[in-house]
């Protein structure tokens, strides 16, 4: 058995300007940045949203501008197994997430579980 | 004075199979349909998320697949306003919400608020 939910949705923004991006965002959706933002290093930025909702994060990217969604799991081969018997595809492993691509086209990814309401609220799936 | 947040996100798919794109989308994130698909007539369908949860519908679109937002609000004018203010533009008034492009390259919809929670989380604006 593992579990998985919608993590959160991620506002890719092809830039190399991440504050910039991120005041529009901030501002547009009445969200403070969850930490400062160090330009330095940081390639992106959390959204402080209300309790139990999604994680926000404003992230640059070399790639057109886009949303995409993470799905958070506790086991990230098991729920890429259970999204590939659902017709998604395995497109790309980062760092320790997996990025997939639905049959209906968008890319997504899988992550680790990191919400605070994932032991209660995620999805229980028979592996 | 009016009000706006973060409305919901739109999986927009490039088809014309309403009943397999919600399928695998209500599989994906483990959220049945809110209520039954008719194929007759429907070009979306609404998963049912947990409380407090931005809503989440699936749409067949003819443009290229993607995900959107939705920023809801009690006043479109005064939000549309607010977020040119921002940087973004105003592409196609639909129905009764509003197209924009954000600085940022994205589109994303201003629509009337629905969700139980607007009254006590939406965001307040002063115009």
């Amino acid at each position: 058995m593992h579990k998985s939910k919608l993590g959160g949705l991620i506002i890719d923004c092809e830039s190399n300007d991440l504050a910039a991006a991120a005041e529009f965002w901030s501002a547009a959706l009445g969200a403070p940045l969850k930490e400062p933002l160090d330009t330095q290093s940081d390639q992106y930025v959390k959204l402080d949203m209300p309790p139990d909702s999604p994680y926000v994060e404003v992230q640059t990217v070399d790639h057109a501008s886009r949303v995409h969604l993470d799905i958070e799991s506790d086991d990230i081969a098991a729920e890429v197994r259970r999204l590939e018997n659902l017709g998604a595809t395995k497109v790309a492993a980062v760092k320790d997430w997996i990025v997939m691509e639905a049959p209906t086209g968008q890319r997504f990814c899988v992550v680790p579980a990191e919400n605070a309401d994932f032991e209660t609220r995620a999805n229980k799936w028979p592996d």
